[in-house]
This record gives C-alpha cells, sequence and structure tokens, in this order.
C-alpha cells in the first residue's frame, strides 16, 4: 500500500496571476491520489515582530504554523526579487521558524522539502540559492534535484499564471514524485 | 564650508528594544552637524504586492519611497534571521527598488549606503553578505568598510536596546564618518 503524505505549498508572491502560484497549481493537479498539496497563502501574515510573538502571535500566523506543522513536507515556490527570494517569503519563514507551542518544534524543524521558481532574467537562480541556504538554519531537507528554474516564464503560462507548457509541467510532475520519494525515504 | 547631508536609516527589526535600532539611535546621535540622519521605522509597510504597486500604491509605502528618494545616502541595520536578513528588510527593500514615480528612478538606485548589525551568534555576518547581494539589483553603492557586526549584541546595550558599549559606539561613529565621505566623493 502506499503511504499517503500531505503537503504544505505556498509561493512568495501575493499576485493572483503570479506564474510561481500557478506551478504550486500545477504541482496540485499533477501531485497523484496519494498526495495531498494544501496551497496556503501568505498574504494575512503580518510582518515578523518580536512582540508579536508567542503563544498570543497573531491568529493567522497560529494558523499558519498548526498548517506547517501538521505536513510531512514543503513545496515552495520562490520568485525572485532583487536577486534575492521575496520579501513575502523571507518573512513567512521567519514566523515559520518559531515554535508553534512551547513544547514542540519549530514548524518547518527538519522537514522534507522542494522547491522551484518561475521568472526573472535567470529563472530565480539567485532567489533559490538564497532559499537553499536560509532553510539550513531549521535542517530544512531540501531536495537537490530536480532543479526548476523557469526563464522566460511568460512563454510558459496564460494570462491567469496557469503554467500551460508542457515541458515546465512535466518537470513540476518530476519534482512532485521526488518529493514524495524523499519524504518517505526520511520517515524510515 | 562642510555640505550638508541627509541620511535615510532603517533597520530589519520592529521590536523597539532591538540592538539594530539601537545602532540607528547611536548613529544618529553620534553623527556630526552636518548629518541629518533620519530614522524610518519600517512597521507600516504592508507585504509587497504587484498589484498593489504603481501610483496609488498605499500610503505608508509612498511615504517610505519619498523619503529615500529625497536622502543622499542610506543606512541599514540588519539583523540575521534564518542566516539571512530579515523578511521585514526584505520587503522594505522590494518596495524601494520601485520608481516613486514613473518619471522618478526607483527611490534606492545608485545611492550610498553603509550597513551594520548587532546580534546572533556570528554578528549577522551571513545577513549581510545576502544584504549586500540583495544590494547589487539597485547599484546601491555599499561601503566596503568598516564592518559592524556585533556579536553578544546584550552585552553592548541596555535593558532598553541602547548601545552602551564605547568600542561599538566608536565603531558607529567612525562608520558614520566614512558615509559620509563617500557619499561627497560619489556626489563629484
Amino acid at each position: 500500500m502506499t503511504e499517503p503524505i500531505t503537503v504544505a505549498a505556498f509561493a512568495g508572491s501575493l499576485r493572483r496571476k503570479s506564474h510561481n502560484r500557478g506551478l504550486l497549481r500545477a504541482a496540485a493537479e499533477l501531485a497523484p491520489d496519494y498526495m495531498t498539496i494544501n496551497i496556503v497563502d501568505l498574504a494575512p501574515i503580518p510582518l515578523y515582530n518580536g512582540e508579536l510573538d508567542g503563544p498570543n502571535r497573531p491568529a493567522a500566523v497560529q494558523e499558519f504554523l498548526n498548517r506547517l506543522n501538521v505536513a510531512d513536507a514543503l513545496l515552495i515556490a520562490c520568485p525572485e526579487y532583487n536577486y534575492s527570494v521575496t520579501g513575502v517569503l523571507k518573512n513567512a519563514l521567519d514566523w515559520a521558524s518559531r515554535q508553534p507551542t512551547p513544547d514542540q518544534p519549530p514548524s518547518i524543524q527538519g522537514k522534507p522539502a522542494a522547491i522551484m521558481g518561475a521568472g526573472g532574467r535567470y529563472g530565480t537562480v539567485r532567489a533559490q540559492q538564497h532559499l537553499r541556504y536560509i532553510l539550513l538554519h531549521n535542517d530544512v531537507k531540501v531536495l537537490n534535484k530536480p532543479e526548476i528554474m523557469v526563464v522566460r516564464s511568460g512563454d510558459a503560462a496564460d494570462s491567469d499564471g496557469n503554467i500551460i507548457d508542457q515541458t515546465v509541467r512535466n518537470q513540476v510532475e518530476e519534482l512532485v514524485h521526488a518529493l514524495y520519494k524523499w519524504t518517505i525515504q526520511l520517515r524510515k
């Protein structure tokens, strides 16, 4: 029997027609039945402030931490702004590196993860490099391969940001299967 | 006659007692008369969303861009979260890399800047490395030296986050003077 897993997926762009959000939707569509990909919106998460952190942190943040905490793996779509990850994504990860409750580890601690990105002149290669480094802090196990860095992403998407290019969709499907295998491997 | 300059200064932490905010206050105190250091709070700046960007962007953002735009130089206090800049700082820089009006360059484009950081086990060295890379995108001219990376910053600050350690204060004073010289040099 194939063990089911749940993946918490989020993108560093808040634009509805973002190609990175499109990558997440493609992943959810292409995932096999035994993988549930839950797309989490980062828009309601406020700027990190240590004074607001702790058991009484904002409800939107607590819900985000809880959703990460129950996930078996993470899937991150990483746009590139200013040669790095977006502030939106980094801010979410800053919260995600906190403990949801005092008796639990940080929400993303040690989890398997896969990353991908679309856009920018070089397909988000610089942003993904920073993202891999950032995730070291919480020992997030980021899959090395396949790498998905979609250059000229406008050519791969329709006007709503849905990924329609078959080569990219195949890459996403491959990534999703690799993430499944990685998650099961690390579970043993 | 000494030419006056104006510096827009901001910190990547929103905590009132943050040692990085303390570094900014020390810089403002120690700056010579001919430098005006305006500390800008990043708390009111919402998460970047391309759909909200443009001439009708949120008022807090527009005010931030205007303040950067009129500044001769930038001073950034850079805490380290998760081996990188904070989401709060990156988000502000994502907005700051936009044009305040269609006929103006991006607010931080080509400006002289100085960076410093306090805290973390290694004094924010990893975050500052990412920050220098991020600022390349807008050709921000970041001063190479002096470097200020305050380890064990709790020992350098009082309980309100004011920097009281004389060695650190001397470093900040040196940085401020170096930023002045750099700004005048680049103006010619």
